[in-house]
């Protein structure tokens, strides 16, 4: 039976292309792990070598962010919507556990990911309010920037918040904080919460300025049913302070155990059953990764391939259009539309037959959206790249 | 690279061994699934191949289960423990929607699992309480048997309950309740609630008789990480006539929305990132039992493979001790101990000579545990008993 495969240009938003190498491993290791005579998803997550690998992920993570020891590395089953309810109660809870008081989240909308955790906080009935809508920033009334800081900054100063919330990397739209607001990360009160789910391991960042980082795997890191969190220490501490009378009492809902972040952290990640093979795979990712040269070299190459694409559509103003300000272009997610008029099939169709593939927009914006993650090459952008132009130069 | 393998001889409880023909296949289509030049898990969970995979897994699962159309089949991330979350809000719901009052849920206490699931919905603040544990029922004050339906049954009789839970297979010591009780079953107000985890589609039963079965993946049915459930149609329109506020006053907290079954239900199985790899994996190992004969032949091997084993153990007694009364043995996990001191570690040493592996017991229980899930053959478990028969010999 072959593990070999042709290298893909999959452009899909995820689950996405995966290096070929990870799943060549992967692969094997499914049948006969370590020479055990048994795949990794057939032992006990609590044996020896299902630990191993929990460990060697977290070291793995911890040299690649080059996370500081006042932060905690843990995985856990799910993705990002599971980490938009259970982020909300255990950090409402992390809230009351340091104040004994409570007080709302705030919420930075930048795009339809952020508007769902902020929708889903609300739904679970913990405090919170939305700081800004960058929908009420333009005439468009769209997602298509993210305001300048000083528009809304007022709205954060001296006051207080359980923690405040962003998403780095807005899929659906194409929309990425290319900076953190200073509003946020300079107040010592404030918690930062991210969701990095499709930007993580894609650009350096300063690990310490966040209270809580959350990563759904199924962008730039494995595969979908597993989610990496990285916590500030004493966000768990004050978590732990907090009995479930006492959150009872404020109308704060207790967080299902298997998603309580300081009972996951006490058992290293497994206090259910941690879905081992998928960790497996994120883990031979961050080994890739590390091989490659880590974060630094990938941050290169993910630079050069957002260059090279934006590049190439601003060089057609009159056949693309880019509805995401230049300010806030993702690098990770290139969102596009023909400015013509009935191409779009053959857009696609065309891009099919070169095996371009994923490169439809999301349903609720239309039009077109290459992700470009870690696993696509600067090869595989170069031959997108390629082919925009000629279906500009053969179509306008 | 080599995707054979030795049949591995593993009884560990779980992630268990699956059969390595549908491992076989999961690694190929890790690369390459239905050459689409693309991986399984690289895939769009909304794409065309990802939808039929969730169809046909519903189908295979209808036709394996003769499942009615008075239920409905849906797939989850998480596994027994988010269950134990999901089921108690869910229910709950599903018992105000029916009524407009909220009422205890009543738990069956078997074991540890069953006891968790109670401990959850409590902590929860879900309204319940214990029907019985069976803890209580025996001289030793431990889970080692059931006790008989006449001596409790008074406490369920003429009472309401939003739902009745019970987990019919114990792992941790090894019972399971070879019958249902029938002062649940025949009562048309009662909504049977059942974790199936550990002997899903080990025998037939009839699906009609239970409100909800929650089964995770990793014992009999695939890898860790994904939970099944068939739930009853009836239950997901209660559940759906509460809205939230309704809940928040009579104080029953609002599900996390990617746990919400309706939602789940609405959406394919697909509201969120549904892993789908694993539930390819799920859906082979249904193709796989479809093809040995189904539930039936699966069922007969099964008997034969307990039989076997309880036999042997039984044969030496002054050498061998079984906790777990006659009436309750489980046929999925053969718990044991020896009466000798001292011989535990040979134990164990020994049967690794001959490649029988995972035999340990669970650590709240000791001894040793012999997980003899579907994939286990009657083959592996006719070596597990030679060995029984000779350390016995050898060291009595």
């Amino acid at each position: 039976m072959s593990l070999e495969r042709e290298e893909p240009t999959h452009f899909g938003a995820g689950p996405a292309q995966l290096p070929t190498e990870v799943l060549q491993q992967a692969a094997k290791d499914l049948l006969n792990y370590n020479n055990l005579g048994l795949g990794i998803g057939e032992i006990s997550h609590r044996s020896k070598d299902a630990t191993q690998i929990i460990e060697s992920s977290k070291q793995n993570l911890k040299e690649l962010m080059n996370i500081p020891d006042t932060h905690e590395v843990f995985f856990m089953q799910g993705g990002g919507t599971t980490g938009f309810s259970s982020l909300a109660t255990n950090l409402a809870a992390a809230y009351v556990g340091k104040t004994g008081q409570i007080a709302n989240a705030g919420y930075l909308v930048t795009g339809s990911w952020s508007l769902k955790s902020f929708q889903e906080a609300k739904r679970l009935h913990v405090p919170c309010e939305i700081i800004f809508n960058s929908k009420d920033f333009n005439d468009e009334g769209k997602f298509v920037d993210i305001p300048d800081e000083s528009l809304w900054e007022d709205r954060v100063k001296g006051k207080k918040f359980s923690y405040v919330y962003l998403c780095e990397n807005e899929t659906v739209h194409g929309i990425e904080w290319n900076q953190l607001p200073k509003c946020i990360v300079d107040d010592p009160n404030i918690e930062l919460v991210a969701d990095l789910s499709s930007d993580i391991l894609s650009r350096k960042i300063d690990v310490s300025k966040y209270g809580v980082i959350m990563a759904g795997a199924q962008k730039n890191i494995g595969l979908a049913g597993l989610t990496l969190y990285i916590i500030k220490k004493s966000i768990l501490t004050n978590i732990e302070k907090v009995d479930d009378t006492l959150l009872h009492e404020f109308d704060i809902p207790v967080t299902p155990i298997a998603f309580d972040y300081p009972t996951v952290v006490k058992n290293n990640s497994a206090y259910n059953t941690i879905p081992i093979f998928t960790l497996h795979v994120m883990n031979l990712v961050f080994e890739h990764l590390i091989k490659k040269g880590g974060v630094e070299a990938q941050e290169k190459e993910n630079d050069a391939k957002a260059k090279i694409l934006y590049d190439i559509l601003d060089a057609y103003p009159n056949f693309y259009n880019l509805p995401v300000k230049p300010n806030a272009r993702s690098r990770m997610n290139v969102v596009f539309t023909l400015k013509k008029e009935g191409l779009d099939e053959k857009f696609l169709k065309d891009a099919a037959e070169r095996k371009l593939t994923g490169l439809k927009g999301h349903r609720s914006v239309g039009g077109f959206r290459a992700s470009i993650y870690n696993a696509l090459t600067l090869a595989s952008v170069e031959k997108l790249v390629q082919f925009i132009k000629d279906f500009a130069v053969e179509n306008q």
